[in-house]
């Protein structure tokens, strides 16, 4: 047996976990950071986040008793180690690939996995809820959430402290404070959690307080005379979580995240506490390996590296990514216009918004995991003749639906939506994919949609975007971005028009984004067996240029509709709508092609496409059945 | 001149608020009460909200200089007298008519609104975001947010605390605190604000430890000897408002919300503080008029009433609403099934589970305005065995669509969404009314979507949910239930599968939920006339019956669908899908009739549908016409 793997080969149920001493149980968490740097390195993952909480999922299955006890994983992308004993250590080697070990809890993986998860904030309603139906059923188990400080910031998390708090239930809350979303955390609340970190007052005066009324009675009669209630008034003074005290739950900690004696403690008495418990439980996110400990962020989730340097194994053609030309092109809008504004909520580095931070300062806003509070800061902004560009994964878009609609369309407010990660994402999978943005935007008043070909085409939609009076939305791809210079080069392009890249009669494709390419290199390999494509690049999916597609496809019967999107509601179905709007459907086969309505799983981007037949083969086999060729 | 009315009738202007004594603007204010009473009683509205800040508002035009100064009202309902100082008196008997005044603040009223609201808990966004621009652009100016402890719940309002609390901008909120949202407000953040209100402590202890630590600083020493930072720390103990003070705010009260003077310092003070401040108030919904303070719930929003009574003057057939039928249905199934459960987001009245709270106490739950945590509460609850129920109005489900999609459809939970005020809603208007539910539900993989023709099918589509394996909608319309008991009684009827109505082949009209009567009255009009209409009833607008729609449009060109709902995304363009993928649709003429893309104003339903061509006499007229009859 190779020693370094002793203890975590040994592992192969929860129970076994159970059975070792804290002193193994802290020399299992080494062999499994080990096991963890090892694997990531060569599947890419998430890495820090996951280094930050060995000891505490050790400490977590040593004292209580899942699957009986449930845990819920806020986010979900620390589960690794979770998995790792619950029985899918040997599945590490398949972590994101297509069919393989998911990146984040999966019910459909193992019933240690309560739900499924991958959006921020969620941990705390969904345990609530499983906690009052224990009681409402006479279950006698443990719920307990797992939230880090940054998902704390997002608003739903305070709406569940808020109805727990008010309980009676029985429901345990640990707060991993790594001082850190996916980058350095910011916000009230997490200058609070900070002061509870370092503030010795908060610690020590407790015990000095305590004795000191102990030993001057009198004194300690006259300050609380005229309070009715001076037990309860005293814990102002003497309670480090008054906050969340405040909110009605009992609050325990700070306590070292890396100490498993201490969290075990810690963990036993919350067991026993009689309604809800918030832990405070401080970690290091990348601990135990340098690189991560320094880039946290960097090595939140990381493409395959090499350990001995921490750099990313270099892959593609290097051609910049769509977030990078983003990042770039909003730097150089915003040196002429002094309006621009950005906002991120808490991802700057993500969306490439690093440099626009470190160029205008006061210009950015990092709002914490708070999507929705982004979007209505951003028509406060745009009221008052700001123009706020807010880049975001179109996934995480999703929770400001509500205040698009209305804070910003209802308004008609000139704020700038760039839609990063749209269409497949890969490796993440089902939270993370961005294949619902189209129908979740394009039935709202006054919203512009726009998808770009290539990175060209988005300098020029960015700065399109930045001179246009109402709301609009730019939605693009993860990755490297494309490029067809060559075939259209013009820079003051209006990108409300469509635009045909190649013409041919026996069939239409209209395209957006990252699809065009696959239309058009279908349509190239389809000109030498004598299929001639019309290929047409939409820009505009709101409003549809109409004009210029009702023309190009005048004459010709079959069209196709693509899309890296779910079909319905789609771009497609917006196509469909105008041509039967404009009674020119009789003559036509209009078939529309993209993402079934399923959750698409994980794995490689290549993959999935192929899966579903929306790749350059998929395209053209399609293409002949319908010509019957 | 009135004597009733001098003050009032002397205010054309906010200056004019200026130039009276704290005497005279509590005599204004008695007449501003009368005013708004009397006009209520005649058009209905939000009473008690305004009732409520009668004091407040004038206080807050005295000291502060609109539209300069930006006063931004959360929700919007309490901004009446905001309306009647600002040169908006004289239109009050057009509120929340066609054409007239609307019932929230609206920018193109007037420019003392700053932003057009109806939804809660956004106006700390959107005031810091105000605050923001001004500072970024030199500006030297106010920015007070105006919100009830009720939208105080909605993550949102706690986003953005977190984020203004960081910051040092000058930005000041309200915390209108009435111990209500619309209902009895409930939660952790509401206990902790009514001890604020009552605690003696926090007022007296201040002084009395003060005083102590002057006299005796040997024990104050002593206490703090071990802390650094003994001035911090001493703050748990001192300041009530702790909660919002470690959020970074400056707070400031509780205050008196019915004492102009009180008041009018307190803002004074407020206005020359650096930074974010809280100031907290209080006040009394109804103040002032004894039925609204005795039942402020059932006066948030009020029919006409008669004002010696309190009581609204009956209207309508006397037909139970759709939301009766649910709490009555509701209270009923759960009878026979234990695992049953209801949620709401503080709206257990509006939505009809008043009945259900009483009956099942542990099995009712109010998460005050929260529907993101609702939703996902519901998903924990679901997971656990039990089948929550939740109704909710359309507009507001808006803001759970992230939820829906990543708790409940991904996992495939078997919850009940119960779309109450789908539709159009009337006089509450733009950020009302329920016209995009279909949109933002129908792409949701997983996802169920019903709407009944009257109330005993929705009956029966409630016990067919509380049975159904995976998550569902009912959407259904604000007021009455519509009775087609004499056409169809079959109380087993599977609501997945349509209905024909009415037999007819010069062509079909395909209609959902209150629609159906629509058509079937337009089709028994033009029956007369020797036009034969076949009528379907969809039902399942998610997953369309396939086999009815197509079968009974076979032979038939034109078809028209017909929704109380946007077109773009609607149930028309999911009908014209399901022609096109079946290629059914080369001998077809279908036409998508419903709401245009566009925010559609107040006015009372019928008045709407006129206008959008969506009563009986606008569909026999596009009949005629598509027909050339």
């Amino acid at each position: 047996m190779n020693p370094l793997t002793s203890y975590l080969s040994s592992i192969s149920s929860v129970s076994d976990v159970k059975k070792l001493s804290d002193q193994e149980l802290h020399l299992l968490a080494d062999e499994i950071r080990s096991f963890l740097i090892e694997h990531i390195s060569k599947t890419g993952g998430h890495l820090a986040s996951n280094l930050g909480v060995v000891e505490m999922t050790l400490a977590l299955h040593s004292v209580f008793d899942s699957p009986k006890d449930k845990m819920i994983w806020d986010v979900g992308h620390q589960a690794y180690v979770h998995k790792i004993l619950t029985g899918r250590k040997h599945l590490f080697h398949t972590l994101r690939k297509y069919k393989g070990l998911s990146g984040f809890p999966k019910r459909s993986e193992s019933e240690h996995d309560i739900i499924d998860t991958g959006h921020s904030s969620t941990s705390i309603s969904a345990g609530y809820g499983m906690a009052c139906a224990r009681d409402l059923q006479g279950g006698d188990y443990s719920v307990i959430s797992i939230i880090g400080d940054g998902a704390l910031t997002g608003g739903m998390a305070f709406e569940a402290l808020n109805h727990a708090g008010h309980s009676n239930t029985n429901f345990i809350v640990i707060l991993n404070d790594n001082e850190m979303s996916i980058s350095q955390n910011v916000g009230g609340l997490s200058s609070y959690l900070n002061r509870l970190r370092t503030d010795p007052a908060y610690f020590k005066m407790k015990v000095d307080v305590e004795s000191l009324l102990t030993k001057i009675p009198a004194i300690g009669k006259a300050v609380f005379k005229t309070a009715e209630k001076a037990k309860d008034s005293i814990k102002y003074f003497l309670v480090p979580g008054i906050l969340f005290e405040e909110l009605g739950f009992t609050y325990l900690g700070p306590v070292d995240g890396h100490t498993i004696k201490e969290l075990k403690m810690v963990f036993k008495r919350a067991k026993n506490i009689k309604g809800p418990v918030l832990i405070h439980v401080l970690t290091k996110k990348g601990k135990g390996y340098s690189y991560a400990e320094e880039n946290p962020d960097k090595f939140h989730g990381i493409s395959p590296f090499d350990i001995e340097t921490g750099s990313v194994v270099p892959s593609g053609s290097g051609r910049p990514s769509y977030s990078a030309v983003f990042g770039k092109s909003l730097v150089d809008l915003a040196k002429n216009d002094p309006s621009i504004v950005a906002i991120t909520a808490a991802m700057p580095s993500g969306t490439g918004l690093n440099e626009f931070a470190k160029t205008y300062p006061r210009r950015f806003f990092d709002v914490g995991i708070a999507e929705q509070h982004a979007v209505t800061f951003a028509a406060g902004l745009a009221l008052n003749g700001m123009r706020p560009f807010f880049p975001v994964y179109s996934t995480f878009l999703q929770r400001a639906y509500d205040q698009i609609v209305h804070d910003i369309c209802l308004q008609n407010l000139p704020v700038v939506f760039c839609i990063d990660r749209s269409g497949l994402v890969g490796n993440d999978g089902e939270t993370h994919h961005g294949v619902f943005d189209i129908s979740f935007l394009s039935h709202i008043p006054n919203m512009t949609l726009l998808a770009p070909k290539d990175g060209k085409e988005f300098e020029r939609m960015l700065s399109f975007a930045a001179a246009y009076q109402g709301p609009i939305a730019i939605r693009y791809p993860r990755g490297e971005s494309d490029n067809f210079a060559t075939i259209t080069v013009d820079p003051e392009v209006n990108p409300l028009k469509a635009e045909i890249l190649t013409e041919g009669n026996d069939l239409c494709i209209i395209a957006i984004g990252n699809m065009v390419r696959t239309a058009y290199d279908a349509a190239e390999a389809l000109r030498s067996q004598d299929i001639h494509c019309k290929v047409v690049n939409a820009r505009a999916i709101k409003p549809l240029d109409q004009e210029t597609l009702l023309q190009a496809c005048e004459g010709i019967e079959h069209i196709i509709t693509l899309e890296d999107h779910v079909v319905t509601g789609g771009f497609g179905s917006l196509v469909l709508n105008l041509f039967n709007r404009k009674q020119d459907i009789k003559e036509k086969q209009i078939r529309n092609l993209g993402l079934p309505e399923a959750f698409i799983e994980h794995g490689d981007v290549e993959e999935l496409m192929e899966q579903y037949g929306l790749n350059v083969e998929g395209l053209i086999s399609c293409i002949r059945k319908l010509l019957g060729k």
